[in-house]
Order: structure tokens, then C-alpha cells, then sequence
């Protein structure tokens, strides 16, 4: 556990160190769970981004993207079922009058106990050493299982309790377990309260006239009100899908974990409209599709796992969490649902219109059924820092620190060093990226020696170093140096350009 | 002037009928100066997006990319001013209770003035035939040069009123001029307010422990606040540059001309940090480089104009505005303006940080200057979009409409038709998508005669269409016909991906 928090701390403080992610506002002391992304960063993201709208726009001939604003009309969220059913339980200590999500004020206190179970079975292993047998440990230790029982019935009727939507039963939870006011130890608790999660804003001029408008919690519903837009104007025909990349907003009173789960955040998603009865042939089809994406960027089959659900979202009738081993543990990075008829079947009733599809095979109007796809931007950029960054012992006991970023989502392409500042080396150096900066961002550096440049531009995860030496100018050949296997091969200036294309090339790795 | 207002009639429906724009929620009947891309403008607006930043970041070793979030530390507000004097000046009818903008008010008055001496213009060029001499008949018309006069008087007063910040002489011209409540006729005005334009929104749970944000009304700021961040973590050193796309909200009150003014909007920005004193070299530098990036679009150059400023915002020392001609005349598109050193030092007085920059050369402490480059991205899609959209008269008295985007924007490259929809046509033109599709967004379609599917594609602005018939099955060739010209050529199949990438070759359109 140790380990994991001083690995999740190291790269919240490398993301920073190398210009991947700053606190936004900073020298305002920041703005709480809310990220800019610095020069790495936006590049990285926006590779992501890219290499996400390619494999799902430019490759399917039957999916378009959309760009719809994030400002939308209000009723939309009243269709979608956001202004009426998207809260959190909050409670309001009486003598602090701090407030606190009153589910995470509970959860907080199971894992308390879990953390007592922990400390049993750490304290046993350390008598046992190479004997100790956890399992058998954890189901005969009465200690140990009576504190995983306890956890487990405050958890199991934390969850009923938030799925009846019987709030007094959370706060009445709360009373039995005596959970205190964190900061003063108040036990003097207000009843539990549902509060929206969708930001608000004032759309014209005065308090009378002005339009309540929200940010959009999610980039989904732009999608469904176009349907008939893009059906119609791009002559769509079922099966078919719209992908689209965004912010959305969610007024999050409890926002942790770096940029996992940030108030502002962007979502890539697609809407699979297909017929009513074949949703759950094309819920497997995405399933696997979107398998095969995350595997094509090698960041390790063993940091994923799948996650069907059993209980459904009211809308659902089949969905599947990806979840990603992030450094704080195996959490949701992608959904696949299955949507139903919901979404659209809604804005029906609350527009009037009629969004449907006549399918001239069927010779039938219908609103179609939905798979979506949909995973969050920053929860991917982080899955990606967190799998590359490595600390690596090298030959001779040295050790060091390399962000091994998949070549084709890397900021920086390739690092175009001159071994000397003088000798005319630089000016070869610049003469090479001039040549190859119309097709990749490359980056010079002649600053320290040629070591320390090999470990700066590792440690920034750039793929390929150019080593510029006196023997350049007369064999106009070059040293290339491999970031991840720091293998090294000289090459020909006029070859540069289709060897870092052959690292990048999108066909290649969607094939892996 | 009709025929203006017919072309930008054009202009919007097009836009719409081809995927390029819907309004916002349209089902529930728009939300008013809002609007979202859709499957062909997302394609554009991202190959606008890409295609800047390439040309800024890419191409240039000292700019590197920033992407900050919409949500920013409320001080950030306060230091740059937008909280106390970022306003229009609003005015309410006390009997119709309706709310306009003061100086739209007035500007309508003087317009309709205007329309006065059009009129009488109009009239004499009847009269006169070929014979009528414009400039001679404005400057010697008693009753044009009394209409020209006045509505030069008014407007003077309105901007001198405005810039002394004297609003209750904006109510005195109001009252002075009989201006009445367009709606109601009513003359009964409250006094004239100044009302902020930034959207705000709370931060939190509860309202005694909200705190107060905006959605930043421009991009800039979060350049400024990471300065420091990414100054230090990127090693940069002056001169540099720092770019960044993203969104802004403004609440405007009076929001028209489509896609031009939104409540929500674009834009792509970078700011560029000089030494104190070399600002206006450099001003001049990136005047010149924006001037050359517009022209290697080929939109034009009698659609470009530029119009120095003589005066100035307080920050500024230097700008220039580059205007285009909009489909209602000619508007900025993109603003290049010398900050001098005021954002720094207002963010520096506000957080108690120091934003400076130690020189090397000159072994000395300094806050730079800024030259900025601020375009809207909107606006330049609007302008592609217009400056592209043809009515042309072919032989045989027929005509077309094509949309010729520069094809380095085009959101599909490349249609590949089958003549006919059997015979193995088909077959073979899915065949050639599925070796094109890694590189290039192409599409496919079989409906319709082939010459109806070449207006389609023309009017979508397609620059290549890519017709398979019975010899291709036969010679592996192609007919490759060319959007613009509409010459048509044969071409191997194997030859395809080559001739689509010389069409689109960022490094060729660049150099244009």
C-alpha cells in the first residue's frame, strides 16, 4: 500500500516535472480537482484524442463525428433525467456547518475497519515471513473476519439504502455508527439531502428574463438530440454510429485523485444506433472493439480487467465497465451500455418530434436502440502516464526514470541533439529538423551532456534521439538511439523521415 | 445588398443541408447564439484546428502547446480586469420590461438613417442609368449629405459617450433622439447599466460555502497564469511562445450573424514573450506570419483587409486587425495585439508571485512582453466556408453548386463511387476504401447516377471523386476526378494514396 501511494505520488510530481499536468490556476493556489494541461500534456492528450476519432471515425465508413456546444437547451436535461435524478446524499454537520457526502462519510468509516483487518494480516505476515498462507489466514481469524463482516453489512446497506433513495435510513446509518464531523468530532448531524451535480449558469441580462441554463454533465445527449440532424443530412442508415469529443462538468463535492475525477473533463464517446432486438449482438461487437483498441496500446493485458454489471443505470440492459489498474487500484476508465430506446424515446416526448428511422429493409419506423461507448479523456491520458513511467536499474547499479509513452501518442517525436555546441554540429542538427518538423514535433536540445539529454528526453518519454557528431558532416549519417531499449543504430539523414514514420504509423499499431 | 443578404441566406442552409451546422437543440427549437458542428463541420473545424497548430507549434522550435481548463481561480478575473470593466451598457423599458443594449439601440437609429440616403442613392442610379456617378451625387446631394451628417454625429456621440464611460449621456442621445422600445413603441427609459458579460456559476455545495466562478470569457488568461510552469518546466527561453484552442463564453446580449458572434465560441491563441523594447519587432514579425498562414489557404486576398488601430485597449501598445469579408461584410477574423507586459504584472500584484524571466545575455530579472495572436476559430470556419461556397455556370446553361474548401480542410478527402451497383463494383471500390481508410477520411456511395453523385460530393466539398467502372476491374485503374476543375484523369489504383497525399501535403500548402 506503501508502495502504491509513493508511486501514485511520483507521478502526480513527474506529470508536473516534465509539463504533462499543472494545478489549474496555481499561483492562485489552484482551483480544486480542476488540471491544465501543460506543453507534454496538451500534445499527449491530443494524441489520444487523435488516435481515439481515427480509429473510430476515419475507419468505419458508418460512423460520423459531431462538435456539439455544451451549452444546451435546459429541457434536454429535464428529457435525460438529470435535473430530477442526479445527486449526490449530502448531510451538514450542525456545530461545524461543514457539509460532506454522506455516502463517502460511510464508506470512510468502512474502510477504517478494513484498514484494522489490514494491519492484522500485515502484523501476521511479518511473524509467519515465507510461511504465511494469507487466505487460509484471512477465513479462520476471527478478528479478521469479524471486520470484514462488519465492513461488509455497512457496505451492503450503504448501497440499499442510496438504491431505495431512503436518505433516512443513510443518516440513521451514520447515528448508529457514531461517524463524527472529521475536522471538530461533532456528532450533531442535519438530515441527508439530495444535491444536483450539474453546474448552473444564467444564459441573458436580468434576474427576471435570464434562462436557468446547466454545463453539460455529459457529452452523451448532444448526441441524441442531433440524431435526426445527422441521420437525415448524411444519409445514414442503420446500423450507425456518432463519436464525438468534449468537456462536460460535474459539480463534484467530493473530487479526488488527480485528475481521475475532475469537476471539468472531457469525454470520448460514440452512440451506436442499430435495431430494436439487435442491441446485444452489437453490445458484444463494441465490447470487443473497444478491447482490441486498448490492447493495440500495449499497455499491459494484465493492468485491464472487465467488469459486466448486474445492476443496470434505469436506461440499460447490458453494460460493461473497462476498468484500468490506475495507481490508486483498479477503477472504471470505460463504459459499454447498452442504452436502450431511452434517451431518445425521452426527447420524443419532451421536443414532439419524432426521432426515428425508416428502415427500407423492414419497411418500419422505429427509434432505434443505442450502444454506447464511452471513456473519459483524462482517466485515459492518466492510464497511459501512469502504465509508462518506469524507474529502471540499468547495468552498473545506476538506475533511470523513463516514461515509455507508446510512440504514437508521445508529445515529441524525436530529440535532434548535437554530441558538441560548436563545430557546425548544431547547424547540421537544425538542418535535419527543418526537414522533418513539416511531418512531426521534433525537439532540439544541446544543453549538458549527451547522457544527461538521453535521460532528460527519457524521462519525457520521446521515442527516438539524433545524435549529430563530427563524423555526420562527413557521412551525413546520424546515431539513433532507442528510448526503451537504449539500443542505438547509425543511419542515413535522408532515412530519418520514413523510420520515425514506420515508429508512428497508425496502421501498424491499431494492428498490434 | 439583397443579393448580400440572399448569399448569407445561402450560406446558413447550406451549412445546415450538408452536416456543417445545426443549431443548438434544435428540437427544442434552438438555444439562442449557440450552435453545434455536425458530422462535416466537425471534420472541418478539427482540420482548422489542426492545421493552426501545426503551423504554430509544430513548425516552430519556441512555441509549445498549452490546453487549460474552461474553469479558472475567480481571481484570475479580478486581476485582468474582466470583473470590473468587461460590461455592455444595457438600458430597460419600463413599460414593455424588455431589456436592450444602449449602444445597439442607438446604432439601429443611425443605420435606419442611413438605409435614408441609400434610398435616395438607389433612386438617382435609376434614374441616371450608366450615366450616374456615385461619389459625385453623395458629396453634392443636399438631402444625402444631411442624412450622411447626422448619422455620423450620432455615432460619434455614442463612441465618445462610451469611451468617457458616461452612460447617463447614452440616455440623454436615447431620450434626445425619440428612440422608441422597438416591441412597444414606449419612450419610457430606465437609466443606462453597465451589465458583466461573463457567464458565472458556483463551485460547492451549499450557497454560504459556494465560491463564485466564471466560464472564462477568453483563452488568454490561462496562457498568462502558466506562464512560470511552463517557462521552467520546458526550458524555454525568450523569445517563446505558448499556444493554445480551446473554449470561451461570453453572455452577450445581442448575439446575431450565425456562427460569427456565439455565447459560447473558439478560439486559437498564442502568446508570444519578448524582451521589454522589442515588442514592436516582433509585432510586426507575427503580423507578417499571420498574414502569410491566411494566405497559403487561398481564400482570397481581395477578402482580407487590415486595419491598423490607432486606438488602443489599455494593455495594448500595438494591434491590428485582420478583416475578412464576411457574408455581411468585412468583420474581424483575427486580432494581433502588442499586451505589452500587463497581464504578467496584474497576475503578479494579484497572486504575490513573480512571473518574470532571467536573461541570460542580458544577466537580468524582467516580466516580458507579449505579442498575441487571437483568432476565432468559428469565424474562420465561417470564413472558409463562405469564401468557398460557389454558384457556377457550366456549358449547356446548367449550373452546380460546389463548395471548394482548400482540400487540406476538407473533412472527406476522397469519394469512391461504383459506377454501377453490381458486377463486383462495389466490391472493388470497398476494396481501395479499405487501403485508403488508414490515412485519409474517404467515403463511399453508390446511390444515384454517377453525375448526380458528383454534385452531391461537390457540394459537400469533396475535391476528389474516385469512380470504379467494368475496366477497372480489368486494368486495376481508376477515374480520379478533380472537384474543382471537374477534369477527369486516369489513374492506377496503386497511385491513389500518393496523389491524395500531394493534394493535402501540409508542407506544399504552407509554402503556397
Amino acid at each position: 500500500m506503501a508502495k502504491q501511494e509513493d508511486f501514485f505520488k511520483n507521478v502526480i510530481s513527474h506529470a508536473k516535472e516534465y509539463g504533462y499536468i499543472f494545478a489549474s490556476s496555481e499561483i492562485y493556489d489552484g482551483l480544486s480537482a480542476v488540471y491544465d494541461y501543460g506543453q507534454n500534456g496538451a500534445e499527449l492528450k491530443k494524441n489520444i484524442k487523435d488516435y481515439w476519432w481515427k480509429s473510430m471515425v476515419q475507419l468505419h465508413q458508418n460512423i460520423v463525428g459531431l462538435d456539439a456546444a455544451i451549452l444546451m437547451h435546459p429541457t434536454t436535461w429535464k428529457a435525460s433525467g438529470h435535473v430530477d435524478a442526479f445527486n449526490d446524499p449530502l448531510i451538514d454537520n450542525k456545530d461545524s456547518k461543514k457539509r460532506y457526502r454522506a455516502d463517502v462519510l460511510v464508506e470512510d468509516y468502512a474502510e477504517k475497519i478494513n484498514q484494522k483487518a489490514q494491519k492484522e494480516i500485515a502484523k501476521a505476515r511479518k511473524r509467519f515471513g515465507d510461511k504465511f498462507d494469507e487466505e487460509e489466514f484471512v477465513s479462520t481469524n476471527p478478528r479478521v473476519i469479524r471486520y470484514k463482516k462488519e465492513e461488509k453489512e455497512i457496505l451492503e446497506r450503504l448501497a440499499k439504502s442510496l438504491t431505495d433513495e431512503n436518505l433516512a435510513d443513510v443518516k440513521a446509518l451514520i447515528e448508529e455508527l457514531e461517524i463524527a464531523c472529521p475536522e471538530t468530532g461533532s456528532k450533531n448531524w442535519t438530515d441527508v439531502k439530495q444535491f444536483n451535480l450539474m453546474f448552473g449558469t444564467k444564459l441573458g441580462a436580468s434576474a427576471d428574463s435570464a434562462t436557468d441554463l446547466y454545463l453539460r454533465p455529459e457529452t452523451a445527449q448532444g448526441i441524441f438530440v442531433n440524431f435526426s440532424n445527422v441521420q437525415k443530412t448524411g444519409r445514414m442508415k442503420i446500423p450507425f454510429g456518432i463519436a464525438q469529443i468534449g468537456k462536460a462538468f460535474r459539480n463534484e463535492i467530493v473530487a479526488r485523485q488527480f485528475i481521475f475525477r475532475q469537476r471539468e473533463f472531457e469525454q470520448m464517446e460514440m452512440q451506436f444506433f442499430v435495431r430494436p432486438g439487435e442491441e446485444l449482438k452489437w453490445f458484444e461487437h463494441w465490447k470487443e472493439t473497444r478491447q482490441n483498441w486498448h490492447a493495440s496500446l500495449g499497455l499491459g493485458e494484465e493492468n485491464y480487467r472487465f467488469h459486466d454489471h448486474e445492476k443496470m443505470a434505469h436506461y440499460a440492459n447490458a453494460a460493461t465497465d473497462i476498468e484500468f489498474n490506475f495507481p490508486f487500484g483498479f477503477k472504471e476508465l470505460e463504459g459499454i451500455h447498452s442504452r436502450t430506446d431511452f434517451d431518445l424515446k425521452a426527447h420524443e416526448e419532451h421536443s414532439g418530434k419524432k426521432l426515428r428511422f425508416y428502415d427500407p429493409e423492414l419497411k418500419e419506423n422505429y427509434v432505434p436502440y443505442v450502444i454506447e461507448t464511452s471513456i473519459g479523456l483524462d482517466r485515459m491520458f492518466l492510464a497511459v502516464f501512469s502504465a509508462s513511467l518506469k524507474e529502471e536499474e540499468l547495468e552498473g547499479g545506476t538506475t533511470r526514470t523513463v516514461l515509455k509513452l507508446p510512440a504514437v501518442l508521445a508529445p515529441t517525436k524525436a530529440a535532434v541533439l548535437p554530441l558538441v555546441k560548436k563545430d557546425g554540429l548544431p547547424e547540421l542538427a537544425h538542418e535535419i529538423i527543418e526537414e522533418l518538423k513539416w511531418d512531426f514535433r521534433v525537439q532540439y536540445d544541446e544543453k549538458d551532456a549527451i547522457g544527461r539529454r538521453y535521460r532528460r528526453q527519457d524521462a519525457a518519454g520521446t521515442p527516438l534521439c539524433i545524435t549529430v557528431d563530427h563524423d555526420s558532416l562527413e557521412d551525413k549519417k546520424v546515431t539513433v538511439r532507442y528510448r526503451d531499449t537504449m539500443d542505438q543504430k547509425r543511419v542515413d539523414i535522408t532515412e530519418l523521415k520514413t523510420l520515425i514514420e514506420q515508429e508512428i504509423d497508425f496502421k501498424t499499431w491499431m494492428k498490434k
